[in-house]
């Protein structure tokens, strides 16, 4: 993709010499950033601007130009670029919309170009897209006047699905005083995609910090697999996140819509830090350029009394501890303070330390009393002390960037000053307590992750999985009839992979019923298998609590008369199952996401918390960690911990079982899901009451 | 309170002629700021500073000076107070610490200035604060060296706990354009409270938009009233909110902690609202700058097409709808598109439409056809158009002030840009759609709330109590043993309020439980009624589902033989009452706070809801549409409708209990806390089972 970031020369396709022409302003931002290259214009009357000429044909360029970028009415993009496929490019940027975002007749466009591209072995950027920014190359293609100081460089880099956002996201860089590596405007995404993107900026040198826009997530697995790979942190901005967007956004860059919690859940498990604004985007960007923040423990320093509380609440929120300051510390401090008695308390108020010079000396102590994790300055200061005030930021810049410790300034003062310092003083200066906050759990929470990411992988595999399991799970499922497997065939399923299933037995009639429930040991349950009904429940083909072989009798007897009377065909075959009672109720569920394929879904059960879908998702397969983390994610989570004296739930089990579940999904790509609902947890062991497997085809 | 803000006359006391001397940069604050009444400097030696002469005695002044800001020593603070008082002075800013939130001698200190203060009546500021500006007036006590320009003069005045959160707020509404009417820092708020300061703006006239920085409140009651009876928008950011928090606040500004779920529902309740940052706190004064918002629907208009779907994305969070633009807008925004074809689609779409004159043109169309309550314009753009984006905002102001209809403009340029507009406009600019939506829904919420609240003075007293509840509910009370009520004493209480509860009846022995278990109707639940018990499951003092009269004497029998096991004194009086089944379990609950008075609480029961503390809090007394309120908030509401093929539950009866325990607990204030758990809720009517009243003494 070099070719693309450092292409040697371009092709320009569209110009014209007016001065609205849009493909002539990415001529000019071109020039005007200085790139270094070969530069070729074209269009459709000969002629010259920004002096250079305006070819008509492919047929007077050069052979083998590294790049076009193209920003023609979309009828015209296939036949062009079949030419410039012909005269040798390898790279085209298309510019021009009018493709599947916007009618069918563009759909067909669309596949041309795909056609064209595969057939000559091109790659392309958009279409419908705004270009690239490359600032070590001097490459602008954004088809709106950019002057080069709009766009200051620097170390993040940048995918967009959408070409508005790529301006306001630079816009919102600069005021940070972060700068562009280099940015994408993907548009339709027809050929690269954002895992493309992504996969060059983790190994692009010029490339600190990643930042995604994106309207829609394809190949989903792919990014989060690459970005937890990624030593880069990577944060995605992620928009269409509701009913109501959903259709614009089709029309915007033909982007479909993803479930937001599988979208939520991944970027959590892989360690990708999602933004909710372009504000957000920034604040964590300005958290990953300090050094990554490796511990829980936060020191506060702060000059308002005020402050320093909104400091505790937000160090609170973000789950930050704040320990007390050591004796060592104290003496150290002691003597910049008016009065001699100054408490241990974290944070520390220096209100009444009006040399400010001391600030540095107690930070630099604190760093190497190794009093935490992470520290925040909280500096509130009027114009006369601009001065010192400016020498103090310098110094923190320097501890923090000499002892390789996350230190976020937050600066309360006049706003220009505050301006001032985020774009000149080359380190991040915050101006609200709870965004410093953030920005520093942002941290924490990723390099956290990513630890533990590569610390999953030399892990032994989890679960011993009985090694017949994949292929009886296979022949269960070529005897399938419909896409939803019988009941007895689901509970086989499960105890192929070794997840315990509520004693079970198939019959045929009454005696074979009579003599099973004996086997098994009443109370039982009696379910109809038939495949007429998808929900047993509805028609009567569920009876619960059968105490005796006389109520067994007449249950099968009247199941039979209702299904009749609802003239359904009286099932053939049918469960006998231990009735269980007591237990923790859970959900295990799983399915098969077209973006993120298998996912794995973990809920309490019970009418309260399947009406608040209190679950918890994760993309499989699952670590030990992940399923721990799961299950602290459930909001009644506590309930399993036993309470009103119960006993606690077997979480060893539930996690075993999870576990099997995740390699069942896994290793079975005809199951698209699987709904163990419920599964019994009790003080020793689970087991699974209810199963429904749905199968492709 | 005018001798405060519009004093004839001040001194300063504390000043010397040093350069770092706190109270002369107060003195030199309010001859910058061009305060022109007469102004007496005191201090311990005599000497002239700033051109005025120094006094070191309060005989020196002239009698009746309308007020003092004091920054001596805490110990000195008293006896200067006295003798102010003594020569006339009526009003005192006491902006030295050390009095309560720094020690126990400190607290002895502060409680003589109560008595001073009282002794001549006169009023207080502080003691522990910044001081007081008035823009109007020319005042600025604050002990900083503060430029005139650095408080811009603007229609928002500010009540701060803190003194450097005053400076933060100031920074932070002048960066947005807005500027300061009055502000106070009230530090240990030992006399005048927030909210004497809260009613004095209400009325004041330079005051338009009213921000509140809290870190403990006291008189919640008090404040939440006013500023339900305030025509102007009243915003409050409240800290301390953690438990980290408490500490550090006590030290800070003697505050105390309050109930955050308290906080939260009054606000709610009364049409406060509240901020968690200081950018919020500046972007609903942004909010409440423009005309209110009177409805639900937003119109959006979108250069970027990206920024659209962020824009549905917020506007599906903050429950407002898009409705689709009506054919009469359409053929008046066609001329404008290159294409032809534009879609009835809300948002608007205006990235082809390079003209951007006609922006308003469109939206002034839109307001006359009443196309939405609310107006949003997402308008991104390069420096080459700054001259017509400019043109563009001014036309929008004069169209937002014309039709007094709200239009957020959302900018996203170049920072310094966006910077220049928001501070010379003189209107609201956005630089986040996020920001900008939750602009506009904050002011929503407060309007449609103040709408409410004004009709609910007019409704009739929303359910019959019988007018002796009150009286019997004393002579009940009267007879307490204990602070906790014997539970038929409790039950009586609810019934003399007309709440239902299940049918029981108390006895002494055997054969008047069965009995009355006969009169009842098996199956019945037996309880002990025991001083020495509070919680009576704990010890076996419940029996539930006792089906006849055999089971009822054993249950007695085996009763009395568990608590003298327990050395417990066995019970001599039993409540005999109807076991009910079915019913959804809910929790009504009602307390007294410290700050807020008397709350009423509303909770799912069942162990999962408990564990979630699904509750929804308000102040009493309720109104019905309180009520409805709650329900609806409650996380698990939709299970009162009815799941799984259940009837839905009596909304009607819920609510009638409600509005009895409201009154219950507003016309009694010896009771401190109640607790109907559970209360039954049937398809038809409400029972309650368990109830728990404490009385205080």
């Amino acid at each position: 993709m070099d070719a693309i970031f450092y292409p040697r020369s371009i092709v320009v396709a569209g110009v014209s010499d007016k001065p609205d022409n849009l493909a002539r302003h990415i001529a000019s931002n071109l020039i005007e950033f200085g790139y270094s290259g070969q530069l070729y214009l074209l269009g459709r009357t000969e002629g010259r601007t920004l002096e250079h000429p305006i070819y008509s044909s492919v047929n007077q360029l050069p052979p083998n130009i590294d790049l076009a970028v193209i920003l023609t009415p979309a009828a015209t993009v296939p036949g062009l670029l079949d030419e410039l496929g012909a005269a040798g490019v390898r790279y085209a940027v298309i510019e021009s919309a009018g493709f599947s975002e916007f009618s069918e007749e563009g759909a067909i466009l669309e596949e041309e170009l795909c056609r064209i591209a595969h057939k000559w072995g091109m790659r392309l950027v958009g279409p419908n897209c705004i270009g690239i920014i490359c600032t070590d190359s001097g490459i602008c293609t954004i088809f709106v006047p950019t002057a080069p100081e709009e766009v200051p460089h620097g170390n993040v880099s940048l995918v967009s699905q959408s070409g508005g956002v790529v301006l306001t996201c630079i816009d919102s860089l600069a005021a940070a005083g972060l700068g562009i590596a280099k940015s994408v405007s993907v548009g339709n995404k027809i050929d690269l995609k954002e895992s493309d993107y992504l996969r060059y900026f983790i190994q692009d040198a010029a490339t600190r910090i990643i930042l995604l826009y994106l309207e829609s997530i394809v190949e989903g697995r792919q990014l989060v697999e690459l970005a937890a790979q990624s030593p880069k942190p990577v944060i995605v901005y992620k928009s269409n996140t509701s009913q109501a967007s959903a259709q614009i956004a089709q029309s915007h860059t033909a982007a479909l819509a993803n479930d937001e919690g599988i979208v939520n859940a991944a970027f959590r498990q892989f360690g990708i830090t999602r933004a909710m604004t372009f504000r957000e985007m920034m604040i964590y960007s300005k958290g990953f350029t300090l050094p990554p923040v490796r511990g829980n423990r936060l020191a506060v320093f702060s000059r308002s009394g005020g402050h320093a509380i909104i400091a505790v609440d937000c160090a609170s929120q973000f789950g930050f501890e704040l320990p007390p300051f050591s004796d060592a510390l104290i003496e150290v401090a002691k003597p910049f303070f008016r009065v001699n008695v100054i408490e241990r308390m974290n944070p520390l108020d220096l209100g009444t330390v009006f040399n400010f010079d001391a600030y540095p000396v107690i930070i630099e102590e604190a760093i190497k009393l190794k009093q935490a994790d992470a520290i925040l300055l909280i500096f509130n200061y009027r114009r006369e002390t601009i001065p010192t005030a400016r020498a103090v930021a310098e110094k923190i810049k320097a501890l923090s960037q000499h002892y390789q410790i996350p230190i976020a300034l937050c600066y309360f003062t006049e706003v220009d000053e505050v301006n001032y310092l985020e774009r000149n003083l080359g380190f991040p200066v915050f101006s609200e307590v709870y965004e410093a906050v953030q920005a520093l759990a942002a941290s924490r929470d990723h390099y956290q992750k990513a630890t533990q990411l590569q610390t999953a992988q030399h892990q032994p595999p989890a679960v011993p999985i009985p090694t017949d399991a994949p292929s009886k799970t296979r022949w269960l499922i070529s005897r399938k009839t419909s896409s939803l497997l019988p009941l007895d065939q689901a509970m086989q399923i499960c105890e192929a992979y070794g997840i315990a299933v509520a004693p079970w037995a198939k019959v045929f009639n009454l005696s074979q019923a009579v003599e099973a429930a004996a086997r098994i040991g009443y109370p039982i349950v009696l379910k109809a298998i038939s495949e007429q009904v998808t929900h047993k429940t509805d028609v009567g083909g569920v009876v619960l609590n059968i105490p005796d072989q006389v109520m067994l009798a007449s249950a099968m007897l009247e199941m039979e008369h209702r299904f009749t009377q609802l003239n359904l065909k009286p099932a053939e075959e049918f469960l006998i199952q231990k009735m269980l009672s007591k237990g923790k109720e859970m959900i295990l569920g799983a399915k098969r996401d077209p973006s993120f394929g298998p996912v794995v879904v973990l809920g309490l059960g019970g009418i309260y918390a399947e009406a608040l879908q209190d679950v918890s998702i994760r993309l499989a397969p699952l670590s030990r960690t992940d399923i721990e983390e799961m299950l602290d994610e459930l909001r009644g989570a506590r309930l399993l911990q036993g309470v009103r004296g119960e006993p606690p739930a077997d979480r060893f089990a539930l996690i075993d079982a999870m576990l099997r579940l995740s390699h069942l999904m896994v290793e079975n790509e005809d199951i698209l899901e699987i709904d163990l609902n419920p599964a019994l947890v009790f003080e020793h062991g689970l087991q699974v009451v209810d199963a429904r497997i749905v199968v492709s085809g």
